[in-house]
């Protein structure tokens, strides 16, 4: 294809892009496809020689949208929300057309800059203590990672580093295994799978423990456990405390755990992947109260601030901790510039990276932070719009306070009524939603997540939902 | 913007990606902006109001594109490639829209399916062995990894526990630090600094063995530090090996480091993160002999293949050790065909991923095997064309030999001459290049890059170079 042929079918694909945005409602928003549908549809091999467009962009239709889940779907509540706006995908057109790996400032230093203040902006809209910030002329700064389990691996491996040093400098005949054998994290046991996993991948244990009534993980419980842990010769390192939980959308107390990390030298990372685009509401930014006593801090506009995936920002309060972690520097990717700048692969896992501040930059010029605000609230309020429904119907109870856009809720009684709920839920396939569980208590979720969501879009899944509970019920008496 | 805006804006931007790289040539390659340029240039805060398209789109020229590094410029010779096409610029587009988050085979059946078989389609490209394909119907499979430094922090952390359980079952009384702390990996002193990186973040040691002659590491020289090292009771468990090394270009003997791994049950994992693409040419694929001693190979589309950053394709012989490495399963990720398809958030290191496959559905359909093939072969012709030219002039020399599209060369004599060199080169502007060093040699890497790469180009950078090397010559007598 040249350059010739782009204007036109990169025209006609903004068309079909465009068409598959305003007509998605139309779709089954789950697919019905069995594992290995997509090898039967196409051929065993790539083609000897090329094909034509219009081959190929037919079988976007018979191969491809069967089998796609479709997440900005107006009956789309599963999971959490992943984002998206059209002036990211203008952004991201830009983007990959530029097509620059931004290693390092040299490598395109538009990348560098552009993401250094974008991150600045944002953590204002959060208001983020000025030492996050690069602005501060601190040693303080934002980068975008690719996923929140990324943003709590590398936040994990600097505290790891940092406890490293610190201990053999205390003592310098421990090796790094005797010390990493004895160095224990902690998350709360509704923290997301991804705390668990960074503590496999940086070979250190995280203890899950345990959360209040209300799946708040608070300071009492972190005190006791590294009270216990220190007297048992361990050495607690790292905390990662989440704003939103994933099951529940719950929020642990981050005032009360930040005293405690603050006290025992001890990590704090924050992980507000799904909540933390609430924070631009003034509103809700009481829940972000401690974040001063944090040492990272992630959230994910890739989830609920009109950004594509994958766009996870994270903020350190002293970046040469991450630097230093894992700064290797070979000749080839050295420049003249380095020390006055950062050079975002000592930041991160990877070393390339795409330019991504510029899907920011796009959003939050073309919606501004009214606009942003505004987007937010109509989510939440449609939150609270189902969580009424749910209340007014004596059948059905709420498992955890709605805060943001997420409502928890089940079938009174037993689980097994519930999950077969469910399964008839994304059976009927109007609506798609998928299941948490508490403790022994099994629950639905019902997220907000679409880009124009409304309240007749809650009300429809309410009354398929409740159809299908009024027949399910039916059935058991 | 909504749909009918985008319909406009997203046009618009179709026109300003064929504009920019159709005329890419008219912009300095490397820009001349100083640290800091782009805070100078915008404001502090984010807009509170949305602000108009047209302000927006503006500033792409004044604030954006100063700062750029063009890497698909055609006096672009830095780094190796990253690549390009207007086929991959359309399969973005839609993928971005369809914004599914491919984590388990639930998410978005297509996701998982369709790369499934464009990973089948590109290892049978490869001829790799059929153990590394799904369609061999045992445990092996391919993935996209976002990046190279990424896959081969995974292979070494399937390695990593993959010997943690061996050790434990013969002796049930040692801990995983013990036996962390006695594991040893390998690479050459050519491999890319990310092999060296991924010990950091894996906590496992990695020892740089010498390379020959030619900049390849060698089986003797493996069993050699193998023996050693288990006399001195460590555990030898992962080897990476390199084709096509930053530095050079050069390519470890994979058949020998092979035959060693396999005997003594260490784990093989190849880097062909450059080279790879070339071995869809069969004329260059005995280069990659051996592989079928390889536990895991990756290679990255996206440097040479016309598939934008970031697709790094990764194939595993017995996937059941990278899911096993790191699986942690959460209800709310559980769907009902678990266990028949693969969910690739096992695969790798983040939990979120993007529709990737539809870049290489579209890259491979619509350039076909052949014009890949003609793709490779002209860098290729190109890359011999220049070392032709410094062939031709006695003041310089060729520094390693030039397999595919790099060109490593010297001012004959010492080091700083070649770094003066460096440094008017780029200053000079008219091209972009990147130093490396062998040993305690010092030169200068002529990649060819640019998508639409020509003799005349080649020819250029030949004359600039020459031009500026007089000057500097006769400064000097």
């Amino acid at each position: 294809m040249d350059a010739a042929e782009f204007r036109q079918r990169g025209k006609e694909m903004v068309d079909t892009v465009a068409d598959y945005l305003e007509n998605i409602q139309k779709r089954p928003v789950f697919p019905s496809v069995q594992p290995g549908y997509i090898r039967e549809l196409v051929p065993e091999s790539a083609p000897e020689t090329a094909e034509s467009w219009e081959d190929l962009f037919g079988d976007i239709e018979r191969v491809v949208m069967p089998g796609v889940t479709h997440w900005h779907h107006p009956q789309f509540h599963a999971y959490f929300p992943t984002a998206n706006s059209y002036a990211a995908l203008c952004a991201d057109m830009l983007s990959d057309a530029i097509g620059c790996i931004g290693f390092s400032w040299a490598s395109s230093p538009a990348c560098t800059e552009l993401e250094m203040v974008m991150m600045d902006w944002l953590g204002k809209m959060l208001d983020l203590p000025q030492e996050f910030l690069f602005c501060s002329g601190g040693k303080g700064g934002g980068v975008i990672q690719g996923t929140a389990s990324e943003a709590t691996l590398v936040a994990l491996l600097a505290a790891r580093n940092q406890t490293i040093h610190r201990e053999k400098e205390a003592n310098p005949a421990l090796t790094e295994a005797d010390i990493m054998a004895r160095m224990v994290g902690y998350c709360s046991d509704q923290a997301h799978s991804s705390v668990e996993r960074a503590g496999l991948l940086g070979a250190v244990k995280i203890v899950k423990l345990s959360s209040d009534r209300k799946q708040s993980l608070r300071g009492e419980t972190l005190a006791q456990a590294v009270q216990k842990d220190k007297e048992k010769g361990l050495i607690p390192f790292f905390v990662c405390g989440t704003l939103g939980t994933t099951p529940s959308c719950a929020f642990d107390s981050i005032e009360e755990l930040g005293a405690v990390c603050n006290l025992e030298k001890i990590w704090l990372h924050i992980d507000a992947a799904y909540a933390g685009s609430a924070f631009i509401c003034p509103e809700f930014r009481y829940l972000l109260s401690g974040v001063q006593f944090a040492d990272s801090f992630n959230f994910n506009p890739h989830k609920w601030l009109r950004v594509t995936f994958d766009c996870s920002a994270m903020w350190i309060k002293d970046s040469s901790k991450l630097v230093d972690a894992f700064n290797v520097d070979p000749l080839y990717l050295k420049h003249d510039n380095q020390g006055k700048v950062p050079d975002y692969r000592h930041w991160q896992i990877p070393l390339g990276r795409r330019f991504r501040s510029l899907k920011l930059w796009f959003v939050l010029r073309l919606h501004g932070i009214k606009g942003l605000q505004e987007y937010i609230r109509q989510h939440v309020k449609l939150a609270h719009e189902f969580e009424a429904l749910v209340l007014a119907d004596e059948r059905f109870e709420i498992v955890a306070e709605v805060v943001l856009g997420l409502v928890c809720f089940r079938l009174k009684g037993a689980n097994d009524i519930n999950e077969q709920l469910l399964q008839r839920i994304n059976q009927d396939g109007r609506i798609h939603l998928v299941p948490s569980k508490i403790g022994n208590t099994y629950f639905l979720r019902f997220a907000v997540c679409a880009p124009y969501a409304e309240s007749k879009d809650v009300q429809f899944a309410w009354t398929v939902l409740t159809e299908l509970a009024t027949e399910l019920l039916k059935e058991k008496k």
